[in-house]
């Protein structure tokens, strides 16, 4: 055990832990790559963290910041060892406050806890990453997460007015405030939003919130072709409707469900499927939708199936979730990549996609946010004889795909972040003025290097 | 003349100018302050900014950029001489391209040019300053510019995808892109939104734009108590609406607008007044004009007036304007302080001001953007008997005001900006923390102080 342990179990009391269970909780995300923290920090207030990371100030120590741990590129993984700060017991709601439009929350809270707080008053906290359930408020900032529904209602950075942030030198920074605007100087707020853990740790959020929207309505469409689902997308659009969410499918993904749900599901020849959220007035939402169906049967819908109540609706995300659940179940492990390519690029993406199937033999599943072009690209590693994944031929393949990618003015990464798994691409991906720019803000805000050592390369 | 203009002449050639005349236009914006370059670059791209701004490295030069000057708080103002270079001329609009949900432009393009460019294709570039129709993006981008649509739409920063920014020494980054999600490392289009010339020179935007809204609709409602006035903005939120945009205006401002426009224009005993504007589905705009009515009717408006056609909706918002010149037609100078509340505090406030005005005699006329809590406070300044303004006693009532925005959670500024005006608050508005990390982040960024130097008191 390290000298130092002792005493920041003398500072910190029984928030600290060296339990190997414990050190082993914290040493992964979603993502592959682990290593263990020297201690973690079970933080239960802001004074707490801040006296963790002042106490790792001055004795220098690494420090990783922690929310719910369910992030995908190893972001809060503690590749140098040191201490883990975890705000996942810091889940407070503060304040609901309608007449304000803001939420006060911990960082602990999870997405959908706040959520279902703000719809008890009939208000609203749009993000929605597919974790919502699972995943921490501090942590959707510190990526800024999104999900399906930003097309309309835009990123986590959209809704953050105000942050309370423990600082490299454990410095308790205050910025933004509970107002709705706000130009007292730089954007502060915005710099920690997405800032991964490397410029400081967020232990409180002032969010805006907005008055709940009346009703929902959702339909999803199979095509005979994946091309004719992507000028779908166009036409909603180019036709003066901004949905609330528009996902997409391609054949391979849906030849998985096929297989995982059974055969009647979809129109046999579904080559590309959409699903279609609005979200409004209770008159206006009723209307946009008979527009939308039109708008599809007009683009070529073999099947356009409508849902007007809470429960038809959440089926259909049921079938979005299950689209997941089925590339699982071929048995295969996905390289799950979150690119995002312009809106206009869908198809030649999904080609490319599918002309590198061809010459590889790995499969290659698209669905996902393609309002906003933010695509889930599934790799499919098959294995060999032995039942071993076959890595190396698809790390090769999401090179190229990453390639094509920024040969495309697209990013290699739409909601999960650079972290780990995106590091080796983050330098070509934003150029060197880029990366020089985040090593003199790193510099500025953590001179010693101690905030989330080793992510995206810095 | 500087020893150094001569070689600025021979590098960028008509470019530069040290006609008097120009000089002077480039001393000042909306604000009091003025101070002459040396030089002034009127830039007619990229490479030339890049290269004044090498230039100025190498020589040591204070360098201010400079949208359209229309700023209210002697942001652009060469306070130490030296270089300002002028984005003004660079008013190409590159694309338009709604496939892709994107315009990218120049940075000295008009707001308002853009937004009819996008109408033009059916889109829309939502963020409305007042000064759109002579402010461009690139000082709306410096400025993180808002406006009244602000509450359903967000402010500048919710548009910017991409940037390109001439840093301090003369590479030109270009950060973000022309995808709608990106998560690759920090947020540096955020920083730059809104940083006021002070961490690089903003040369081109590529803009988010949305569908344009097939309609909108206007009301406005009279009110025999400021309180009602207020407590309709609450009441039409919580009534699950979010408009977008509610003003509201003062018995101050109404009284000049009577002075002004004739006594026929509001209920004589009008106190209170707001405008709300509604846009979407033009059924929905319909339904939901004739909802929000039956709120303001029952929170006690003396007279609600619909506009339901375009011109009768303009015919709204000239009135909105009238309520500035009649101001102006009081011939009180007026401080105009674009303080912003928590939205809650919206009486309070205007309590607080007629307190002051009691006490004082000074007159205090609020209005504008009740929906999130931004109210431009006007202090009108009284003449003495020679018909000079006396401005002691209303700076003096200025500070209170502040005094009380910032103890009551609100921000001295929501759209302005700093700049020189504001920088005697801008510490104390803050902290000390912040005011650190800002020092931090300038000397990152342009470690030489010559971006504007002299502003934010930094």
């Amino acid at each position: 055990m390290k000298s130092w342990i002792n005493e920041l179990k003398a500072l910190l009391g029984d928030c600290v832990s060296t339990e190997p269970d414990v050190l082993q909780e914290h040493a992964t995300d979603k993502w592959h790559a682990a290593a263990l923290p020297d201690a973690v920090v079970l933080a239960r207030s802001a004074e707490q963290v801040a006296a963790a990371v002042t106490f790792a100030a001055q004795h220098n120590l690494p420090i990783t910041a922690r929310g719910a741990g369910v992030g995908y590129v190893g972001g809060c993984v503690p590749v140098q060892g040191g201490i883990v700060i975890s705000t996942a017991l810091m889940q407070r709601i503060i304040e609901v406050n309608p007449a304000d439009g803001v939420a006060v929350v911990e960082a602990g809270v999870l997405t959908a806890d706040l959520q279902e707080a703000c719809l008890k008053q009939g208000w609203f906290y749009p993000p929605d990453p597919a974790s919502r359930k699972e995943s921490s408020i501090g942590g959707n900032i510190a990526t800024n997460a999104g999900g399906p529904r930003c097309l309309k209602y835009g990123v986590t950075r959209a809704y953050v007015l105000g942050l309370q942030v423990v600082l490299a030198d454990g410095r308790v920074l205050n910025c933004g405030g509970r107002t709705h605007k706000n130009k007292q100087g730089f954007d502060l707020v915005g710099l920690f939003c997405g800032s991964e853990g490397m410029l400081g740790i967020i232990t409180q959020a002032t969010l805006r919130i907005i008055p709940a929207p009346q009703a929902r309505a959702a339909l999803h469409a199979s095509f005979p072709q994946f091309a004719l689902a992507a000028a779908a997308v166009q036409n909603i659009l180019q036709g003066g409707h901004l949905p609330a969410a528009i996902e997409i499918t391609d054949a391979f993904t849906l030849a998985a469900a096929r297989n995982h749900l059974g055969p009647g599901i979809f129109p046999a020849d579904a080559q590309g499927h959409i699903i279609v959220e609005i979200d409004g007035r209770a008159d206006a939402v009723a209307s946009e939708l008979t527009d939308i169906e039109r708008i599809l049967n007009k683009t070529g819908a073999t099947q356009v199936i409508t849902a007007r109540t809470e429960a038809e609706v959440e089926s259909i995300w049921q079938l979005r979730r299950e689209f997941s659940y089925s590339l699982k179940a071929t048995g295969l492990t996905k390289l799950n990549e979150d690119i995002v390519i312009p809106r206009s690029a869908l198809v030649e993406l999904v080609e490319f996609c599918e002309s590198m199937q061809r010459e590889t033999g790995i499969p290659v599943a698209c669905f996902g946010h393609s309002g906003d072009g933010n695509i889930h690209t599934n790799v499919m590693v098959l294995k060999d004889s032995n039942g071993n994944d076959m890595r190396p031929p698809a790390d090769a393949l999401v090179n190229r795909l990453f390639d094509w990618v920024m040969a495309h003015g697209g990013s290699i990464t739409g909601e999960h972040g650079i972290g780990l798994a995106k590091a080796p691409w983050f330098a070509r991906a934003v150029g060197a003025e880029a990366i020089a720019v985040h090593r003199a803000l790193k510099a500025a805000l953590d001179p010693h290097g101690l905030l989330n050592p080793g992510k995206m390369g810095l």
